[in-house]
């Protein structure tokens, strides 16, 4: 069971992140990746639809022998993570605990905001979890639907891009936030525009390292890790090819992506 | 058979702009009207993915005895409407061909530039139609990715939205255009500023008021007009329902949706 391979989804392919943060920190790791492209973005859609989604994706992953889930989807987590780990009998992460985790690992962090899809957002997962472990806290959730496709066009030194999170981020600022979390596995790749918009006390806190910590400290505990040494493989499966998603695919995990195979999931 | 709706489908809301625009020159025809929330948007996506999406599309709207098809997407015309044609025997129209024609209305008419998603563009359709029809012609194509979701997000005055026309529409004043084609149903709601960022002379010509000519006149042809008087009926089904769609159902159809019904199309 512990040469198994983990199963990795997201709605595309900003997931990856979460990929790459897993193979530098558990680099023996097999990984079997979903982006379920062809349906993507989850971030814009009900939450019933992104359950049904995510079941799917997980039917397809657990059907391979997966022996853990990562949910690396921000929205996907939100709505659909208690419905998943009831129905299924193997573990399964998903990206919001272990981003609260590392938020209120700062113990003076106070004012926090929060970035994300309107899903995730609306669903107040991040909202609900923090203020349940830490009363007296501020709390300023914001939904910035245009940040994906900034990033997915490649736009991460456009001016526009800099006008619209002037236009998300100064309402954070003006509330004097000290920390900002980065809740889409996307926004890893606007840290350093983020860098330079932010106050420099801000701290930032995004889901792809702290999720692939958290996923660690699982494994062990569960006694899944693979710890034979070795450099693990990754198989990607998308439900959509292009050549703009393996383009983008390519820039999210910073290596080559190998064979992209495409996925058909059953209904 | 000329009492039975018109179907009209689209990957989301956008199309009801065609809509709007068939109930203002055809009022008497009931009108069925699909939208493919779930799985929106079909611009960033495969040809054959919008093929397989567009046939299930089509299958749902002729199960329910529509006389006629509209494909009010241009994407969806673009990669899939010659195989839903063969397919399907019943009159389905595009949005493409009629915005040629309009295009091509104007004799002088010589340097046209086309703004449209990626797959819209990178199918090349529109660009080969023009050519095919008129010797000549200086064709500009131009992907513009990002105003749907700048659409959607009703950011049609933030200064983000004029810069990022701004760089979408700098290549194609450059190169002199006489013309601008709208090629997605999205964007006569950008008219307004358009208008405000193109130069007086440039003719702009969209996708939705064209194709409720094109279908006025092919109805007509295959003596399937409803021309008894009185107001039809709308009736919407999306596959993904939610609020924000509703808001933006409301917005592209200037009126009241009525109840929207949830569609759930055969594999």
């Amino acid at each position: 069971m512990r040469s198994a391979p983990l199963g990795i989804f997201d709605s595309g392919v900003g997931g990856l992140t979460v990929v790459r943060a897993v193979q530098e920190l558990l680099p023996a790791e097999d990984i079997l990746y979903l982006g379920d492209t062809a349906r993507l973005p989850y971030g814009s859609k009900s939450p019933e639809t992104i359950r049904q989604f995510a079941d799917q994706d997980v039917g397809f992953l657990v059907k391979r022998g997966v022996k853990a889930i990562v949910v690396a989807c921000n929205t996907a987590t939100a709505h659909a993570l208690p419905s998943l780990q009831e129905k299924y009998d193997l573990p399964i992460l998903g990206v919001i605990e272990p981003g609260i985790e590392a938020v209120l690992a700062n113990p003076a962090a106070e004012r926090i905001g929060i970035i994300a899809t309107r899903g995730t957002i609306d669903s107040h997962a991040y909202q609900h979890a923090l203020a349940l472990r830490r009363t007296g806290l501020m709390i300023y959730g914001q939904a910035t639907p245009l940040l994906v496709p900034l990033i997915e066009e490649n736009w991460m030194d456009h001016p526009a891009t800099r006008q619209v999170l002037a236009t998300y981020l100064n309402p954070l600022v003006e509330k004097g936030i000290d920390t900002l979390m980065l809740a889409c596995t996307h926004y890893p790749l606007l840290i350093p525009i983020l860098r330079d918009l932010l106050p420099a006390e801000v701290r930032m806190v995004d889901s792809a390292t702290t999720c692939a910590e958290h996923l660690s400290r699982e494994l062990a505990r569960l006694d899944l890790l693979h710890d034979v040494g070795g450099v693990g493989k990754l198989e990607l499966h998308l439900t959509d090819l292009s050549d703009a998603f393996e383009a983008l695919a390519r820039q999210f995990l910073k290596q080559s992506t190998g064979r992209i195979h495409r996925a058909v999931l059953d209904a």
